[in-house]
């Protein structure tokens, strides 16, 4: 298909910030460059953008090639569009951020030439390009996000304690949470549903399970609420 | 500059959606198109972005080369990028938004080419590609927005009273507040700064005057709250 606009134009490309959340706290999913520019340097998984597929598409057909991942339900983060991001020519980059169950998701790379892997968040080695200011802006986005929405449905099993959905919370926020107010200002939405059974922790005494309220857990998502910490 | 990568590549525009808040309640700014396609139609301000500006840049520069508004805070609001949404090639949009005072902003014309106008949220005319679709967009945004944050600094005269405050939030949710509701929730965040002085209006006993607590304001716009309305 021609141009119809005669004029140098930048190249689209599309990134994807996707948190890992499990035992060891949140882990962020991190490609090895095969080929220059910062060859050998970490990135985020991500790459140019097809004339013939959408953002979504394009976002989503990368963290599959390069990480064979699928099913990630990504939400779009912001588009950074810095003239002097990448020292080839002008890409403008659209980027995309996703939280995910970690178990659900052992990255693998998909081709030969690169290497993914989950890097906790404390050990992010140097990144390629401005990919430290994507993942700076999706930590604080993630961060933002908890303040005013639930979070743990996705990430927890069924059936979980309250320092299970502590754990949740500390890894987001990167900060120790006081126990007790915790637990009385979770338990202040109504969003928990105490069960009949407890767990059993080494030496501690049974911790009471829950399960999430499901319509509750929407009406909040979709409404709102604060949750100062 | 030679492009690096030699594929068919998107054409890049900027979208923006400009709501101003006034008397007549809370206006979008559109321009009519003089080409085609859609040549006669309204549109939101925009246009291509260039390969040696940023992304902000190429917002601001058409705001001012499309409606003469210069100076204006924006903020990204989403990248619009369905492969079918501009019949003639593949363009994506990188799309903004700002609420101003409309007092402050006079949109003229900058061109003879086109017009620039306010119009009332509910007077809005069918617009050029999925322009309607971007606006709807950049209000939920808006209405989402004011639940976490406070509203009201940059489109209120220094002093005002609460009737005139309900009004930006009756005109940005695009719903009628219980006044009695709407005072108390308001005052209980400790955000307004109640002055020596009443204003009169009309045949109406006189109204405290208020002005916002810049320190506080800042504070909650940072830190979130919860205004459920």
């Amino acid at each position: 298909m021609p141009h119809t606009y005669q004029y140098p134009r930048a190249a689209l490309t599309v990134d994807c910030v996707v948190f890992g959340f499990g035992e060891g706290g949140l882990k962020v999913l991190l490609i090895q460059r095969a080929l220059e520019p910062f060859k050998g340097r970490w990135a985020l998984p991500g790459g140019f953008v097809r004339v013939d597929e959408t953002l979504d598409e394009a976002a989503r057909r990368e963290l599959g090639e390069e990480a064979g991942l699928k099913n990630i339900f990504l939400e779009q983060l912001y588009t950074f569009g810095e003239v002097g991001r990448d020292s080839r020519e002008r890409v403008v980059s659209v980027a995309y951020y996703a939280l995910v169950k970690l178990s659900d998701h052992r990255a693998k790379a998909a081709t030969d030439a690169a290497e993914a892997e989950w890097f906790p968040m404390s050990k992010v080695p140097k990144l390629a390009f401005d990919h430290a200011n994507i993942l700076a802006s999706a930590m604080a986005r993630l961060k933002g996000k908890v303040r005013y929405q639930p979070i743990g449905f996705e990430l927890l099993p069924p059936k979980f304690t309250l320092s299970d959905l502590q754990h949740v919370y500390e890894a987001v926020l990167t900060t120790d949470l006081d126990k007790r107010n915790f637990r009385k200002k979770v338990l202040g939405f109504g969003l928990l549903v105490p069960l009949k059974e407890t767990q059993m922790a080494g030496r501690h005494r049974p911790a009471q399970l829950f399960r999430f309220d499901a319509d509750k857990y929407e009406k909040l998502k979709k409404r709102g609420f604060n949750f100062e910490l």
